[in-house]
């Protein structure tokens, strides 16, 4: 199929893994490459500059790009912050951003976030938002000129799946720019509706990293993420009330029935 | 992972494919080899043994195993008398049973289909028996030695998905033998779903059939099959009503944070 | 509106009671009171003639109808017992018929049941039958002449809800007996959503006697069946994907908007 | 039980009723009448001072109170305007405060609302805000001085009920001023449900006023508000995976078992 692009970039994988949650970097080393992505997020208030080895010397190895994100921020100041400390420290203007209102929900804060984007954008970042799931605000990032806008499922670390699809399904409908499902995930068939449901990739960390086999699990997002992308564009079968046999062509006798 | 094995044979795949309502054969040749099926349905009524080419070349010239069903019996003994000409006709005792109640619903009939299950059992034959989703008649029909119990997701041909994900899963967890979904199956994520609650297999025709793209939907589908079926084994996070950011372990001060 | 009429005999509250659960008879006896059911189900196995007092007079000083049930019966046979002491001890023709596969599901065994219905109603029993939610059977209780059919929404007490709407509209729509959803009600929305489905009436016990408050659970539950009852015949508005404002019909330029 | 309390002013109904969509005037009385609502909200744009008649007189006869909206507007300063017109021509400093983004979705715009909440506040009125399912948002509006805040259940006009249960529970758990379920409802367990999460009251027009026999859906609805917030205040049984059968308490052997 074809490859998601972001900001002109292209990536065969749809599948954007976050670093969090796992036991060790083994463990995140080998769920990484079997998740088979090509864009893993870090969070900034994390790396540690002078700390030889560690997460960004694995991100190299398994040879996937690294974006940095602002976990943590509850201001547009702060996030420019962090966004500017890692575009020293990473090289790289790419960045996630998460601005949240409070600890206890990690729920965005849509004016403080919409405020950060803008700023964010003018100072030549590559913006891909991380927000609640309200299609007004969707179009405002894109409109403020996010690269890609990521709606949550569900909030942060709760694998409830994606709570409201209706949401999800209409702003993927309106985007032009790419819609990228984050956080809520909890299993494959999460990651394989978000497709269904429009989204252009998805990204999750815990429901790989705290999963009782992280690398199995990479395994089932990965296949998921390619099962529902593949479902969207392969046009569905519309829901029935009613139960339909298949019936026989004209001149197919012999052809099998639905079974 | 671990092969499905029914009535001891293994099968590498766990997508069991159904020949109905494809535009035509070729159509439905390219959809079985995008599926990686190995093991694919064919209704008794409409097989005709005279009629040269068709159906059974196709399965032949594809390599699965073909599973005569009884697809249109609505008595245990027009599914008896099916059964046996297919025994006959296709040289398997391998046998789909289905017994419905009305043309309307297409939905099994429990008493006729347990009477069935017995007889066909009793007659030598391997039954992999089509059911609703009750629990007991799934383990009523396990104990009568069926090889495989088939309980559907919804009605035939409506594309509703999982109805009643709570009783797949008690159906799922009480069984020792192969569960495989039948029936209902939509789109890729409901497959995923079907394995993720414990079913060993699914069973789908239209979805992949009648799709816009038959052949990308039924890569979907075998995606979908293996990332459910690896989800399960992989030991999903808990759902969690609250937020939980992810923690960084001690001595990980580098670590990445969820993000 | 129209009274609930099962055998020919009118109600006018479709919420019918059980009687399990409560803390003790004075709980029971409120909460019965403030429900206004007039139709209320008993386990013969708890039933002690010899006892004064308790349950049966309770719920003589109510003046609710008396429905014995065959709770804890396995088979055909047990169930006919059990019938017929009832009808000796309590005076009553009228059986609430409950045959269950397990005590660990509490699921209806479909063969057994549909024995003993037919075994009931030529034994001269008004036969009002606890079934799954298989829409095949609903149909066979009501052609073997039960004088309603009870399905239920999830196992008992469980307080799941509605696990299948899908199927228990469908026996509504196909029956000409009462349907009476039994089992799986843990809330008001539950039993208002069982009548919008198209169910005759609402049959619960623990919701209500193991609730915090029972009394106050029973004024729930009393409200919430007239609520969906009274939504079915009012024809709701259709399900809608998009938004829509109301609009103004000619000539009531001062009419009020969508507000 | 407790009236609800909306900047001081007690109703005993908490069903607040819109005033759109209905056939005629005639009509709507008579569902406003049937609903025993005692809060009624009326588009300033639809409102001419110089006619006489008309919806105003309706409602004076009624005797509910009259809750201008800013329906139709898109932005704070056009929200502010409306809302002085309304205060001038109805004599009411309170208002329903809407500030939608597009005429598509009707969806709430959060900076628009959240400037135009704090303007109106600081200009003396009492504001209800209708705002999307954010709980942040919802926080947001509270801090500004909101009297009631209004969360959608779903967008205006579809029907399709709560459809992020999860986020409306959240929304009234951490709220000290009255939630109240504004858009979306469609049926009676729809308004049920939303009381059942927390909600302090409903607000709903369309599933009224479009019902085919709207007096009749409106007293559903009436119904429906109270069973759900008195199901709310009896504490309603915990959901169970497995079934349970009620037990005897001991000294109760006479005692009837969950039937």
């Amino acid at each position: 199929g074809e490859p998601l692009r972001i900001a002109g970039q292209a990536f065969t994988s749809r599948l954007v893994m976050g670093t969090g949650g796992a036991g060790n970097l083994n463990i995140l080393e080998s769920a990484l490459r079997a998740s088979g992505t090509q864009l893993t997020t870090v969070a900034m208030r994390r790396i540690d500059p002078a700390a030889g080895g560690g997460l960004i010397d694995v991100l190299n190895r398994v040879g996937v790009q690294v974006l940095p994100n602002t976990a943590g921020c509850r201001t547009a100041r702060e996030a420019l912050l962090t966004a500017r400390l890692a575009r020293e420290l990473l090289g790289t203007s790419w960045v996630k951003l998460e601005v949240v209102a409070d600890d206890d929900t990690l729920l965005p804060d849509a004016g403080e976030l919409l405020d950060a984007a803008g700023q964010l954008v003018d100072d030549g970042f590559t913006v891909l938002a991380y927000t609640n799931d309200d299609p007004v605000l969707a179009l405002r990032l894109e409109n403020a000129g996010c690269a890609a806008v990521m709606p949550l499922g569900a909030p942060i670390g709760t694998g409830l799946g994606v709570l409201n699809p209706h949401n999800i399904a209409l702003i993927a409908q309106r985007a032009s720019v790419p819609i990228i499902l984050d956080a809520g995930v909890g299993t494959a068939s999460d990651a394989a509706l978000a497709m269904e449901l429009g989204c252009d990739g998805v990204l999750l960390a815990t429901a790989v990293t705290r999963a009782q086999d992280p690398a199995r699990m990479a395994v089932a997002m990965r296949l998921a993420v390619q099962a529902g992308h593949a479902a969207r564009l392969a046009g569905r079968i519309p829901k029935r009330e009613r139960a339909l046999a298949s019936s026989t062509p004209v001149g197919l006798a012999e052809f099998g029935d639905r079974s």
